[in-house]
């Protein structure tokens, strides 16, 4: 991290006692805390709109590990990409079902490719990707 | 609107410089206005995450208008919800295709079954819902 | 609209009797009006992906009429896209608040350039635009 | 899993064009597939809608874990939520950025309550919370 600039903001006091009650409700420490939060998520937002931003994904899956060849199938898709597919982790959520998160890097196209294979396997029940930063502008 | 209140914050020299890029590409006249919007927006999405908050919604239809009793069946659903759905605008995108944006006034909750009831009449091709704010807190 | 065509889908007994729950919430007549709702939502969600297609958006926007130079602002903002913006309605929320709905035509980068001019202009306090179909190919 | 049932639906033939492009692009095996998907995700969505509703939520937080006590603090809050905070992976994106996921069981709004927490600590770049289902109804 390099050096910290401050600066003022002008705000209309009403606008001001929402806001500081939305700060409290999400437990941020103060509104310098909030705001820099804010404006994080709107660049990465921004950033994740263009399709060969370096990004990092987190696809999470959930499907029941009974369906025939399921395993193998998410294992192959991982193993053919696993220049990308940084890590994963698995949590047995019951006896039949299971969540998985994979963290992939790349260009924003194609973690947004691997994440649509990887959702696309027969006997996923849900599957969800976010695009986050590799923390380098932030 | 009330009184101003101004008050400082700080930030990384790096994220700022991000920002400014956000803020010109937006086309913000400055950090202040632009930081209020990013404020005024987490606390739109926090109220209307409510049921039983006062809001309003638009929802925008696209249909189109050769599907027999399409406009018959769309009239009714709005006039028997006439003293929520406050206006209505029409556009006529092709030969074919109509293009409606109502507007809604109630709690979200209500706004929200009027939404679905709009959207899942047979021919509407697309439907979305956007909520904000009556405008009285922000 | 061309040809109808007819295929059978199958599906676990257990998320049909979840999906009939939900048709019925949204107010569906039917599961397959239903079903052909969520493929189009998921079209459209795909197509206003790309920068270069040609779509349809609406701008609501939330502001005090009293604040000054903003509906002239508006005004010229929408001037000097009129050949991109169709159309606009006008809501008088309260004493002070406006609601406005721009219906905007163009592709998809120009319409989230316009909608982004829009929404921070100074005084607004919020926005959002909603990008949908032409309705040509659904 | 129970009883596979089967249904037949009725589309226009354009949209099926374009609905099999699109099944084309995001990898699905089969029509079948792509549209259990559309009908788990809309399950999803509205489930997770309902404040007490059982659900798997994992967050995803990009860090610097040069921030003075960020790791502690990251790990306090774990461990006060450890009967619902399940797993956690844990990858170093670069020599200062880390990125965690967690994964959290509850209540929809236990999991948003200790997610906005978590995203609220000081230090934290980014995060962004997904919301999924334990698997049992789909």
């Amino acid at each position: 991290m390099g050096a910290t600039v401050r600066f003022g903001i002008s705000l209309d006091e009403k606008l001001l006692q929402n806001f500081d009650q939305l700060i409290e409700q999400k437990s941020y420490m103060n509104r310098s805390e909030a705001i820099r939060d804010l404006i994080r998520a709107s660049i990465v937002e921004e950033k994740c709109g263009s399709e060969d931003q370096e990004a990092v994904g987190t696809v999470t899956l959930v499907y029941n590990h009974h369906v025939r060849e399921l395993s193998d199938k998410l294992t192959e898709h991982q193993h053919s990409h696993h220049e990308q597919i940084v890590s994963a982790l698995h949590v047995h959520l019951d006896a039949h079902n299971c969540l998985e998160v994979l963290v992939i890097r790349g260009t924003v196209s194609t973690i947004k490719q691997i994440s649509h294979e990887l959702i696309g396997v027969k006997g996923v029940k849900h599957g969800k990707l976010v695009l986050t930063t590799t923390g380098d502008d932030l």
